[in-house]
């Protein structure tokens, strides 16, 4: 048995997300299918993580083992022809057997992009969070900092989501502007439910004036959902990266 | 009657072009039921230019005379809620009673994109042209550059087109590269059907050497389509600015 990690990306707008359910199409399921047909096994694809609906991945990371004596080299292409187009596998690895694409990865870095014309981009539909106000970037940037370091985030939680822990450390957190886009760009070690989308609706936020930057050390404090923004669109979410130190 | 011309974009990739058939979805269709829906009337909507099947525009203007009462800076946001998200108007401005949108235009600017990388990306599904080959930028450049002037294009019109004059001229055509993306931007005062597809496919041809870039006058010359190369698809081609000569 080889264990293979599958470098893919997608675009989620078709999508319920990474896993698996009943009654909704997601990309474990197409995945799934593909695989089967190209090796004939029915694989336990193994994800780095959940994605809700409509959100995208530049650079997802699974895992699974498998028989096959399909040359791990060729394996993408074969996927790819079984594959609709908006799913599409880059690299496959054979990885040491205790690699685990949920529990290796160190840290993701996930790009949250916002579209701040007037007028939607028909280009980039589902693809952007439209949010056409005038952003004071500058702000947000000092927003950003502020939540750097490990600390409870319980304040950018969905409520209904049960966690053993709400301490995170996030890494990094960055603002740039390019025209009419915005882009945050987020590494932690993990993250709570929608925390990407909560903190992406807190800069926004910031952007317009509606929360001070200042205050972001207290709204953290809080652990109060009511506190930080909103959670901004799926579709403005991009799982960029998943770093499994060196094990990919 | 006001003359209105509206600046419009869209995402052709589920359109067969501007121009309203039978059997078929286009633009022209879609945008006259909006306008109907908002100014009660049944336009009669003159476009700048057909687009085949699955082309796109980052700046197409149409025109059409109206007794609408709404004021033409409210128009745009009318007619964007009752039109799918992938066109949108852009703006709306009274021109002169003999702006028209096709006649009027001095030159007319596409854009074609050609995504080089192995794998497609699931971003740019329709929205690029897939050539997965290594390209000689230089030479493309040096090719692009035979292109300009005055010219029987005769060797870059599909077969089966009737034109009275096959002569055209070319202001600009330019070649740049960004990562993966290859990016012509061609200007001519107008053009012969499907000649910008196929000099993106001559250009190509040139980045790869099949065809040599000394040879372009050669086949220009010949005004034989079976010199120059493959049609690129449609997916890559943009309209992107209409130039009116100040009347717009």
């Amino acid at each position: 048995m080889k264990n293979l990690a599958l470098t893919l990306c997608y675009n989620g707008s078709s999508y319920h997300g990474w896993q698996i359910q009943q009654n909704a199409l997601t990309v474990q399921e197409v995945l799934l299918g593909a695989v089967a047909k190209v090796t004939g096994e029915a694989a336990d694809i193994i994800g780095c993580s959940r994605t809700d609906a409509g959100v995208h991945a530049l650079e997802y990371v699974c895992n699974f083992k498998s028989k096959t004596s399909i040359p791990e080299e060729k394996i993408p292409i074969a996927l790819n022809t079984a594959l609709p187009k908006d799913i599409r596998i880059n690299r496959c690895n054979i990885v040491p057997d205790h690699f685990h694409a949920r529990f290796s990865a160190v840290s993701k870095t996930y790009i949250y992009k916002v579209y701040t014309a007037k007028i939607e981009n028909p280009f980039l539909t589902d693809l952007v969070y439209h949010f056409p106000y005038e952003l004071n970037i500058e702000h947000m940037k000092k927003a950003a900092e502020f939540f750097i370091g490990t600390y409870d985030f319980s304040a950018f939680m969905s409520t209904g989501s049960s966690q053993k822990s709400t301490i995170r450390t996030i890494l990094n957190l960055s603002v740039s502007q390019s025209g009419d886009i915005v882009e945050f760009s987020i590494t932690a070690n993990s993250y709570l439910y929608n925390m990407v989308r909560i903190i992406a609706g807190t800069l926004l936020y910031t952007g317009i004036g509606k929360i001070h930057y200042n205050d972001i050390p207290k709204i953290i404090q809080s652990g109060d959902r009511r506190q930080s923004g909103i959670t901004a669109g799926a579709g403005g979410l991009y799982l960029a990266k998943v770093d499994y130190g060196g094990l990919l």
